[in-house]
This record gives structure tokens, sequence and C-alpha cells, in this order.
């Protein structure tokens, strides 16, 4: 089935609405977090608490461009902070730091005070397609699959607005925010370019809904920011304080995390050598270009008795930093040569019209940005995959950066990118089809070829011979 | 010897005044070109007319972080228009098309009326490269080598200035630009994203001044734009008229020049199907990141009877889009491992302070963003180099976009920027370092396995054997 993008006579994509609510789960009581309603859908990748959860894959993408807040990613670095209903419209929010005019706002009077939009965005973890690089080599990172992304309508002001209002001086460079949720190293806090956040073409928001809703616990509940086209880990949740500097965040998470260390550095000189976590270099904002398969789905079987003669190989891409998608490229005969595949951009259907909504207005019809996934498809004739040991899959966006063949190993495991690749398995009268790694069930081919004793970097991953795709 | 930086008491490198001005060349007699002094060093590429030329690479690297005005690459599709001293500064400029006031302006009225800036831009001809393309299979484009690239303090004032003057009225997406070359399709005229052209922090500008003299025929006398971080061919010379529209540049040059068609897309099939070239989707804009080896030179000889033990290799790097390089990594053993540069970026010299120079201000305090080369540098020991058959230089991005490995072949055989590749022989008592192709004197290390009948898309840079390295 196609992707559903569900239109309403606005002539774009809308939410569903949801057919039940989700409550609290049995598994998060007795934790932290006994308060936060939650999908049992999602997979959780680091045990019961703290909740960091991706969807099946298949059940992302089948949602379609927007996806529900039930099946919506989360990353949560400890216990959703509560915020009862009554307490949400006075939640306040402060400007501070190098600005003539510091301020503190309630959620309600920013609702008032400034304008609110709405803008269809994709947050993308940093860590996602993590557990490809633990794979090859254990990271200091958990492992995601490839849905860790997820896009919603958010609805909020800019942060150029708010900013505006405070008037940042001369010479100040970043803005740091906080949020709400007490770690053991402090409070969560991180920071991006002034000069990005007072763009705004860049997008950078003060979000409170999601969907048309109010923001639940697990994404911010009432006030977050929303960076679109960078890694989640700048898009702060339960927002607190926005400090303007003129030195990137100290927060220790802005050190200690969202970073891409020279692959040449070990997870032992990461840690004996502290210098390369204060050097702001490798940290990282934009998103790079990535893709993933979406169909076949991880041990899909093709038989190959029916009379079916063609397949439609289905997934998604996003570039970085507003930057499109303008190619994807599929090979069977592992890289030597590419088809190209069809790219369908729901996100476009928003630019054609001005539109209010939620009480808002939807805020695209100026901008050239493209801030979302997209979807593409490639129809193969399922002759030319019996004659096939692969599917790759890469990704280009508009600044010709395109995904790389090998894996960038770094200590955190994060921005991996290289080709998604899918092995095909020949059976007597079927084609089986695997992933490369699986958060759950029969292992991705990634992992059998290490359990086997493979070698992963060989060049040709982790085949054994050179050529083993010639019939 | 280290690049050049000439600092006087600004801090802040500035170019040296040119020893002797460039004088008609004998060989321009007869030619349109008749009255365009040019510099007998700069290596023409395509015959004596129309001038495309780049300077030799290692004249260039040693001038440092500014390049002459004489060893600044140049491509011209024609004849340069003959501009009288007289005629200069009542050189007329309109702004017209989808905007509230159309209006036309003078050279001296622009300087006038508007705020002059001076910037450091490097400029890069989207064909910097192009030989290791042609090498591999024959593109439309001529032979660059990686000399076409070259940076000077540009003075004039932002096309956003210009714009806002002129007030382009909503739904306005394009900016086209024509310059008064004429030439068989027409004048050359291309387009940007109006977006860009309107955001300060581009840095898109309109200038009449290089290196503090005004602008020589070559580089556009009297008027020109430059886009920073995008590819040369957007920056139109000899500027006549900015159009503001709703399509992209509907210019013949737009349409089939400026393209990465996909690699599936053969020579004969872009001559059938027009439809390629009509698909704005594979027009390029932002320069991808790229990198060069300065030193070792081509043909360089490195005497192991000399008592020293180790050796600088440099070279330099770019990003597009004001996106600065982050690493430059080098392996010697075909990318099973890799070692970190160090890099050195004098456009930072520029943001301390403001100052005042060629009757404009530098405009950099407050930018953010990378618009000029860097130089990187790697110590090797001599006996690392001994014992490894060949050098590769990969540079990242801030948006950890780094180099392919491999080439991302295509019809104009544009924006090539696999790593790069320097291949060490061994002699006797001696190293001697090979680029991949050379534009003069005995050629380069692709042009050899070409020459010899050897696959260059093997995966192995054409080597024979799987592991030349291992010794």
């Amino acid at each position: 089935p196609e992707p559903t993008l569900r239109r309403t006579d606005l002539g774009i994509p809308l939410p569903a609405s949801r057919p039940r609510l989700p409550t609290v789960l049995e598994k998060d009581s007795g934790t932290p977090d006994d308060h936060v309603p939650r999908d049992g859908r999602l997979i959780r990748l680091t045990g019961v608490h703290p909740f960091n959860a991706e969807a099946p894959l298949t059940p992302l993408y089948q949602e379609g461009f927007l996806t529900s807040v039930d099946l919506f990613y989360v990353r949560n670095h400890g216990a959703v902070p509560k915020v009862l209903d009554e307490d949400v419209m006075s939640w306040e929010l402060s400007v501070e730091g190098l600005v003539e005019n510091p301020y503190t706002i309630t959620l309600k009077d920013l609702i008032q005070e400034f304008e609110q939009i709405t803008m269809p965005i994709t947050l993308v973890c940093a860590g996602n397609r993590r557990k490809e690089q633990n794979t090859v080599r254990k990271t200091k990172g958990f492992s995601w699959g490839s849905a860790g992304l997820s896009t919603a309508l958010f609805t909020g002001t800019l942060l150029a607005n708010l900013l505006k209002k405070a008037k940042p001086i001369r010479g100040a460079k970043y803005m740091c925010m906080e949020g709400a949720d007490k770690l053991p190293n402090g409070y969560y806090g991180t920071s991006v370019k002034l000069s990005w956040a007072m763009d705004p073409l860049k997008g950078m928001m003060v979000a409170h809904g999601m969907n048309g809703e109010p923001l639940v616990p697990d994404h911010g509940r009432p006030l977050r920011v929303v960076v679109p086209g960078q890694i989640g880990g700048r898009s702060v949740k339960w927002l607190r304080r926005l400090i303007v500097t003129k030195e990137p965040s100290d927060n220790w998470y802005h050190y200690y995390d969202n970073k891409v260390l020279p692959t040449t550095v070990t997870p032992e000189q990461s840690a004996a050598e502290p210098a390369w976590w204060k050097d702001d270099r490798y940290s990282i904002y934009d998103l790079n270009v990535n893709s993933a398969v979406a169909y076949p789905q991880h041990n899909e079987v093709l038989s190959l008795d029916s009379e079916i003669q063609d397949y439609d190989i289905r997934g998604y891409a996003y570039g970085g930093g507003g930057r499109r998608i303008t190619r994807v490229e599929i090979s069977l005969n592992n890289g030597k040569s590419w088809r190209l595949a069809d790219i369908d951009y729901p996100e476009d259907r928003y630019r054609k019209r001005d539109i209010d909504i939620y009480g808002s207005r939807i805020d695209m019809p100026d901008r050239d940005t493209s801030f979302c996934w997209c979807f593409w498809k490639y129809n193969v004739s399922v002759l030319d995959l019996q004659n096939s040991d692969s599917i790759l899959v890469r990704a280009m966006d508009e600044s010709m950066m395109t995904q790389p063949r090998d894996m960038y190993w770094s200590v955190l495991g994060m921005m991996n990118n290289p080709w998604f690749r899918i092995r095909i398995e020949r059976g007597e009268r079927s084609l089986r089809f695997e992933h490369p790694t699986s958060l759950s069930g029969p292992p991705g081919w990634m992992e059998k070829v290490k359990n086997e004793g493979g070698d992963l970097l060989n060049g040709r991953w982790g085949e054994r011979s050179a050529d083993s795709n010639e019939p």
C-alpha cells in the first residue's frame, strides 16, 4: 500500500484523529514516568526507563507523511517532568543573557503576544541507524534501528520573534537552551548559533502544539524547541530558558553528546583525552543525507510462483539544513551502476496557499527550504531481483552531497548514513530480503556476518566473494 | 614554504602590490580579446580563445590565502566586453521583473547610494578537477586541473540591499542575472533563489572591486555578481540586469550548463532527451566538499638519502553554502585507517574586528559562515611514506558530509570530489609522487592507468592487486 496521505479539502496532509488515546502502561508503573501515557507498539531501546523508543518501521512508514503522536519516536535522558493541566498556561520561559531586554513570559502570553505558525517538520535522532555502527564495533550509544525519525505539524512561534523582542547585543554568537528535565549532570541543555535562531528561513521555533493537540509529556509538554533540519538533540523539550551567549553551551550534554569525533579516535582515547569533547568542530547540527528502505521489509519473502512480475522498492530519505533530496539511486550490482527512483515530497503540498489551522497560519508559501522526509519508489522486475544479491540505496541532496559507500564509525555512533543495503537470499522458489540489522526477531545481514566471524569492513559488506553478485 | 599570508598592521591578510601589471599578450592579438591584459603563467584550457585558464597549482598555492588578480582562474564563454575607462562609472544595471519599484542605476550611483563592503571570497569553477572525470570517460566539458579556484577581497554592495530597494512582490521566487557577454545562444545568464539573494548572511554581492583595484576585464569589469559558497557559474560577470521572477532562468546557459545529471544518464541520452536539462533539481548551486594536495607536487621526488625524516603533506579544502571544513583526514593504507590533518582558516582573521578598507567596511565580524578555502597540513614520517603506495585525502564539512571514495561521473563532469589520491612510486633511493592528472608535462597516475588499459573503476584506483599497499 502507498503511504497514506490523509487529505482533506484543504488539499494538504492532516493528522488522522487518534482512534484511542494511549494510557499509562503497566510497564511504567513504579518508574518516575508513571504519569506518562504511551503506545505499547513503541520499541523500548534502553530497557523500561528512561524512555527511548522508536516505532517498528513498517507501521511508521504506513502512517505516511505525518506520524501520529503515538508512534512518534522518543528520546528522553531521564524522568519526564510532570506538569499539571492547571499549570500548563502559566509555564514560564525566560529569555536572558547577552540581550538588552531580558524577560520572562508565560505560555499563555507567548500564545497571545506572538504570531502563531504551524509547520510540518521531521525530527530525526542523531542515532538513527546506529545499530549498524554498534554491529561493526560497539559505540557509546544505544542501538536505534532505522525508524528513529518522525514528522508532525508543530504549532508555536518562531524563535526569531522571541529573540528580536529581547534584542541580542552585538558580539553575541550563540543561543543556549535549557529544559526542565533534571539529570545526573544538571538540566539538559545545548546551544545553536544565534544567527541561525534569528533567521526566520531556518524555521526554528518554540512549539506548544503537535498535530493539532497540546504537546504530550514525552514530547516536551507544555513547551519545547523545534529545530528543523538539525539533529533531534537540539530540539530541547520542557523548555525553561533561552540564554544568549558569546560561547557555545557549557552544559554537560552539549559537550559529551551529539558529536561525531574523528574516526581515528577510539573509545579509550576519547575517555583519556577530554579535549576531543570540547572541540565544537565535532558537534553535529545539520542532519546529513540519509535514507532507508521500508519495502521490502526485513525478512519479507517474495514468492517466485506468483504471476507478479514486478515489485515496488520503497523507503524514505532526508537531508539536513533545509536542503532538499534531489535524487535517490538504486543499485542491484553492488554499486557498479545506478538507477533513478521516483521521489515524492508531500511537504510541497503545504506551499501552495495560505491556510489557517489550529489558531495559526501554515508558514510555508515563502519558504524554499525542505525540512521533512520524502518518499521514494523504484519499480523493479522480479527477474532483476532474482539476478541480484542485494539492493543498495543512496540519496543525494541539492548540495550534491551523497551518502557514502562506507560507514564513518565514531565513538558515539551518530549520523550513520552509508548506502542502505538489503541482502537478497535466493531460495528454491522465493526470494528473502534482509535489512542490515533488526531490533527484534531474526538478525539482519550485518549481525549474521558478525556472528559468523566475517569482516564487515572488507569493502564488500562482509561478503566473502569479491563478485558475489555475478551469477 | 608556508603559504604566504601577507599581514599588515591591520592583522589581516591583504593582497600584495603587483610587481608589474600584465599587458596584452601576443597570443591574444587577432582575437576579440585583443584588449585584455593577461598573465602568461595562466594555463589555457580551451586553446587561445575563448579564454579559460587556471594557474599552475604550485604558484597558486604559494600565493597563499589571497590569489593575485593575475593568477585568478578565468572562465569566459566568449569575447570579453570592452569597456572604456570613461564609460566605467556610467555603466548601467537594471533591477526589474516582479518588483514594485524597478529601477536602473549607474555604477557611480550604486557606489554612492549603497553601503560598500569588502569580503574575502573563494570562487570555484564547477569544473575544478574535471580532468579526472574526463580520464575515466569523456564528458562534455573541457579539462580543469585542481587549480580551478581562487580567492580575493571583493568590494561592492550586498544584493539584498539592491533587491530591497526594488521590493520584490509576494510569490517571486528567483533572481535572474544577465551579463553583457553576447554569445551564440544569447547573453550569459542564470538564476539563484530569491530568498538566498535577499539573505544578508548568504553574502551575495554585486562587486566592482577585487583586491583593492577596479575589476579587470577578465573578471567582469566594471561590475559583476559574486555568490559566495556556490559554483562560479552563478557569479555573472559584466552584469547588466537583475530580473526577479517566479521561475528559474530560461537562459540557454542556465539550462544546459552547471548541472550534475544522474550518473546513469549517458551523453547520448542527454542529447536525445531534453527533459533532463529542464529539471532544476539537477542544477548545482552550493559547492560540495572538496580538497586537493599541493605538496607533494606532481612528479616531486623525495630523496631517501637525506637526513630529513619527515615531510609536510599540504593542500587546500573548501565546503559549500558557507559550511565550514571541520576535518581533513589522510590515509596511507587505502582508506583502512585515517589520520587527522591540521587545518588553518585564514578567513577567521577578518572576523576579529571592524576594519575600513578600500572605501568600504570589512563585513565579517557578524558572520558565522565560511566562504573561503582553508589550508591543511599533515606531518608524516618518511618511513611511513616509504611503506605506503598512496596518499589519500578527504575533507568533511560541518554538516558531516564528506568527500566520497568513488567518483560520481556525470555528463558535464562537474563537482568532481572523490578522495584526492597521490600515487607513491618507490625508487631505489627515492620516492616519486604522482597527482591523478596533469595539465602539462608527464601524465598523472589516472592517465597512466588509462593508457595502459587498466580499469580506473575497479574499486582500487586502477591498481591491479587488491592489496597493493601491503609490503
